[in-house]
């Protein structure tokens, strides 16, 4: 068979090790593995989630609606918007490909800065376009502009706050930013932890109506796989103005999300007593891995997320391994040229764990 | 914004009405909406898939096993295979879209039959590809013989049994067809109503094993939305050699199942009684649309599945529209050209109900 020789030079994508692998190849006891490795929820998801969900069980022969009616206009709600101006994707990453597949082919050039998210460049590559990134690991908006002036690319994505690292630029340095670049590059605001840091830090606060309705060649993200505790449902949303949206659900296959996620994330939105106190417990913890990093004069990065970047001093990889046979699952940041870790931050029980093993192995 | 212009040309899919359109446009009460317009399984799912689902709930946060382990294995055992012939899409419609994007371009062309599964031609339009269609509604094997002697399309569709029209080619036709062209052109053999066709004719069985190693330009699809009753989850497989498997995974998203799919998905496998009583009390309902027709004189097609296709003599249109009203959903045919309908084979209950009211309005 002759396939597109683009894909040749495409790698097949790794996700994290699922516990189901731990349990299989160490021989580990489901209950006693910690995985603290993909930014899940450690405190699962809304009990009313949970009981919604067991309710619904019994439709899961029937095909979902289509066209996510109710979950629209919850959203559009939420963000006092219009249903129209939102697009569902199974996760904020299938928004992600309608964005790149909708504008970019092989003349195309989409910017990121150099450590972000994984699936900009994944998506990317496979649309056949040229990725730039910036000189700077963590988002830097003077590089991000040298570039922009240099090769007007078609998608800048920025990726507020950023996975792996954690940072996130201020509100006022992107709509500068915005204002500096032409309508006919779009601006992808990727937002997956943005509960997170308008919790922490009210000027990192990006609003998707303020945002769009300004700048018409900007798109924001959300999703429910992170604060709202449905990683395993695939469900995450664009915002934008109604062109773009429509625009884009050209390219949505039908049926894209399940019966269950719609459901799920109907009711998982209603409750942001929930949200509010995952966030809130997410920090009161954090500053427990702040304090383990200074205390062994490890650097780390200032995070806007459910998670934290250190850099190791011994050898990342190494660690990991470790931590891995003793049933703790955590990022290594190797593949990214970073001889560092990403922890997502767990309940406090799981955090007693994780820090007293690295305590010893640090 | 510069979308791609090709987009221009494209028709945002319109799926069948879902029950909560009929609930709120016509304050029709949820049980008494008949809905048999998408070919889901009127018999829901198996018990042990809800027994199964209720028990996985509180896993919902976190991500599924992206590398599909256990599914990979169940269906390689049921097909007699290795895991490395097996890719997992989000629904069988996803491993369509692997496929299409595999290959095509707007150099690239594409064959399938004029009246078949519509998303074919519009991951193809997407792609930027050219279709082709047979003058038959139906699937002609001399038509496709003539259309790929003249045109050497880079993907050919044949959707068997087809949707959705109902007929089947026999499995003589497609070996002697897979004979007759090369190896550069892929044949994706559309399976999602095998279970159906090999039940009632062992002359239409296609057995993924003998088919794909005996032609490597060949993958068989298949479905667990529509004979294990799980059309909500969206998930289906493709299978071929390992080296077309490899191509495509290249293309699939991390996490493009979600946790309850990738559960429900094993624990239907299990259970193939309850696919032999659906596939058994399907045909024994399908008699009495067969029998309605012939009384009626109108025409049908031999079906292979768990839907009838009926022309009719009134218009398919309004008929469809005075059902809506009535809480029954079924599909006109009017966008396809067709003067006709097709209905889902329901449960006796709701057969006795559609058949009714059909007996008043034909």
């Amino acid at each position: 068979m002759k396939f597109k020789s683009l894909l040749n030079g495409i790698k097949t994508y790794e996700a994290g090790k699922p516990m189901e692998l731990l349990v299989r190849e160490y021989g580990i006891k489901p209950g006693d593995i910690i995985k603290l490795a993909s930014n899940e929820n450690p405190y699962g998801t809304s009990p009313a989630v949970i009981k919604s969900l067991n309710r619904s069980i019994d439709k899961v022969s029937m095909y979902p609606d289509d066209s996510a009616y109710e979950l629209k206009s919850a959203l559009a709600s939420h963000f006092d918007m219009l249903s129209e101006n939102i697009i569902i994707g199974a996760g904020s990453d299938q928004i992600i490909e309608f964005v790149i597949n909708s504008i970019c082919d092989t003349n195309s050039k989409i910017l990121m800065a150099k450590t972000t998210f994984a699936m900009y460049e994944i998506y990317g590559r496979l649309s056949g376009a040229t990725i730039l990134k910036t000189q700077s690991h963590e988002h830097n908006i003077d590089d991000f502009k040298d570039i922009y002036k240099k090769h007007k690319p078609n998608i800048i994505f920025l990726c507020l706050p950023n996975n792996p690292l954690g940072e996130c630029l201020n509100t006022d340095e992107v709509y500068a930013f915005l204002d500096s670049i032409d309508k006919n590059t779009l601006v992808v605001i990727d937002g997956a932890y943005q509960e997170y840091a308008r919790y922490k830090d009210p000027s990192k606060v990006i609003d998707p109506k303020d945002i769009t309705t300004k700048y018409s060649n900007t798109i924001c993200l959300g999703t429910f796989s992170k604060v709202y505790g449905l990683g395993g449902l695939r469900v995450g949303y664009g915002i934008s103005n109604r062109n773009t949206i429509a625009t884009l659900h050209k390219l949505r296959p039908p049926f894209n999300i399940t019966t269950l996620s719609l459901q799920g994330a109907i009711e998982a939105l209603k409750d942001q007593k929930f949200v509010h106190d995952t966030v809130e417990k997410n920090f009161e913890q954090m500053i427990r891995y702040e304090e383990f990093a200074d205390k062994k004069g490890l650097k780390y990065i200032d995070s806007y997320t459910n998670f934290i970047f250190i850099y190791m001093e011994t050898n990342s990889k190494e660690l990991c391994e470790k931590l891995l046979k003793k049933g703790l699952i955590v990022r290594d940041m190797t593949s990214y040229g970073l001889n560092a870790i990403r922890i997502t931050i767990g309940t406090k029980k799981q955090n007693d764990t994780v820090l007293e093993v690295l305590d010893k192995l640090c």
